[in-house]
């Protein structure tokens, strides 16, 4: 009966406070999500940050409490959504070990988000086997917690792909369909650019607008953007494609139609890049204020209180499930 | 003060009983060090054999009482070994997952046991990811209990190294003394060989004598057994070395001063195969009968008191080592 019920999985690696992109491209849609699904899990995933920060434990450490503060401070309702701490759930790892069984290298090796992943990180030949296999701890995430939807970028598709293989293999082998398959719920926002108009926004290309950014940041960081370079007398003609300003207009402008009117008058020429920043700045400032605001009144034990009442859900669940993966495979011992 | 005790960690993997090669290569000696040393872990290594038969997890799961058998039957004491279930220790995945982030994939895959292990296994290019990750689970297990002594054969010094590796990396990259460095103990005896002279003795290959085989099956078994085979007549000289019922009589035969006055007749010739069967036959009756009266006085609810007692104490190491793990990383969260 129960699997009727949609089943959401979400989460982040604590590596830094979240930002707009953050916002724009998961936590909003959260927001909802929270409203149409009974089940909503959001995980501060600090054991698979570790795989890639095994030598700086504290950068994650510090920042599963910052990161839970954004979560609450934009309106995530841990009434609604279910937050927990990854390594606080014994049960996943458990979970790892016997699906890792059911996965071979070089299926893991051809996963394409594995790879560039590796690329970006310039491992080369010193990969760590933690880094390698963090797909298959993901696979445990996802199973523990019987999601059938999991919010991810479009690059992340081919480990959903791999989860739902695992789970088939998984089910199959074991004659017993425990495990279910979970589909990918691709946001619709594109990834919000970097303040200096390269690539992504992100904590540590330092091009990102934080939530817990003040007034200041944010009016800094507006006017420091990058526009259009051919775009120097006000009545010049401006290009809007590739304008990192007119990239955050689009994302946040609540006023849609007065942007539209913007855009033309910018590419016509006559309107200046300071009066569009100064437009943009005060809008942010309107978004991000509210969230600044009501994360500074958040105390770390507030959020220890929610993370640990959460963990205690979340592990009821994962308990739950890790006892039907060892009951299929037959892995339990009894008195007679 | 008691990083000053020896502590030895050994086991098997659950997939069939025990026979003579595994008596006298390292069931003996346990039995010697449960004497020695105030604390000895035996683990029935479930999950590791689970890695190359997961899809075959009865052949493992009805072998954890059988071997649980073998070892009491043996004299191995409960009171002084700590005999226990490895799938039962959840500790143990999670010290694995952390310790996988300190391993590279190359370094691994460079370890000669997994190299030969690998090609035994002809997983050519599907070898399954838990299969490649089992030393790092053998790290977790050594470690948990903090064993500083690990008794291998020298096919296994390779993983000992790399355990030590992990365990420096390990203090080194947290800045903390929690692991300990444990060091191989080779067993003195080699290898017993296969009743029909190829290779070792082991199940897979059907060419071994179980603790558990009747008087009817021992003396079948050695009188199928190789001897030399330009030993046609009885007074005909014969070879000592590579005769499989020789092998047998040095590994089992009390009197070693007649021993030799065998070999000596043999190679002088006079001394016909089936005399020397005869007396091995019933040299191994006579050390296995009891072995395998006492067990078959024992019963499975005695075997899993035994297990779910012994379980139950190592996890509590388990537990300890996590806890002194967590704190050195500092993946640790209270409300302050």
């Amino acid at each position: 009966m129960e699997h009727t019920k949609e089943i959401v999985l979400t989460g982040d690696r604590p590596t830094g406070c979240l930002h707009l992109g953050h916002y724009i491209g998961s936590l909003k849609n959260r927001i909802d999500l929270q409203n149409i699904y009974e089940k909503c899990y959001i995980m501060v995933a600090d054991t698979q940050a570790l795989s890639d920060n095994f030598n700086n434990p504290g950068k994650v450490i510090e920042n599963v409490v910052e990161i839970c503060k954004d979560y609450l401070a934009v309106g995530i309702d841990p009434l609604k959504s279910t937050i927990f701490i990854q390594s606080m759930i014994p049960e996943l790892p458990e979970l790892m070990l016997y699906y890792l069984n059911l996965v071979t290298l070089s299926r893991l090796e051809r996963n394409p988000t594995v790879k560039s992943e590796l690329q970006q990180r310039e491992f080369g030949m010193s990969v760590p086997v933690g880094f390698l296999c963090y797909p298959v701890s993901q696979i445990a995430d996802i199973t523990a917690f019987k999601a059938t939807i999991v919010p991810v970028g479009e690059d992340q598709l081919p480990m959903i792909e791999l989860s739902n293989e695992v789970v088939r293999r998984f089910n199959i082998t074991y004659n017993k369909s425990v495990l279910r398959e979970s589909r990918a719920l691709l946001g619709t926002t594109k990834r919000l650019v970097g303040i200096d108009g390269k690539s992504k926004a992100s904590k540590s290309l330092n091009n990102a607008i934080f939530l817990c950014d003040s007034d200041e940041d944010i009016h800094d960081k507006v006017y420091r953007m990058f526009t259009d370079p051919d775009h120097i007398r006000v009545s010049d003609p401006g290009k809007v494609e590739g304008n990192v300003v007119f990239a955050y207009m689009d994302a946040f402008y609540e006023d849609r139609e007065e942007l539209e009117a913007l855009k033309k008058h910018y590419q016509e020429g006559g309107l200046g890049d300071s009066s569009v920043k100064s437009l943009l700045s005060r809008s942010l400032q309107k978004l991000i204020t509210p969230i600044r605001e009501r994360r500074a009144e958040i105390t770390k034990n507030y959020v220890m209180d929610i993370l640990i009442d959460g963990t205690a859900r979340a592990r009821k669940e994962a308990a739950k499930t890790l006892g039907e993966v060892k009951e299929a495979i037959g892995i339990v011992y009894t008195r007679s």
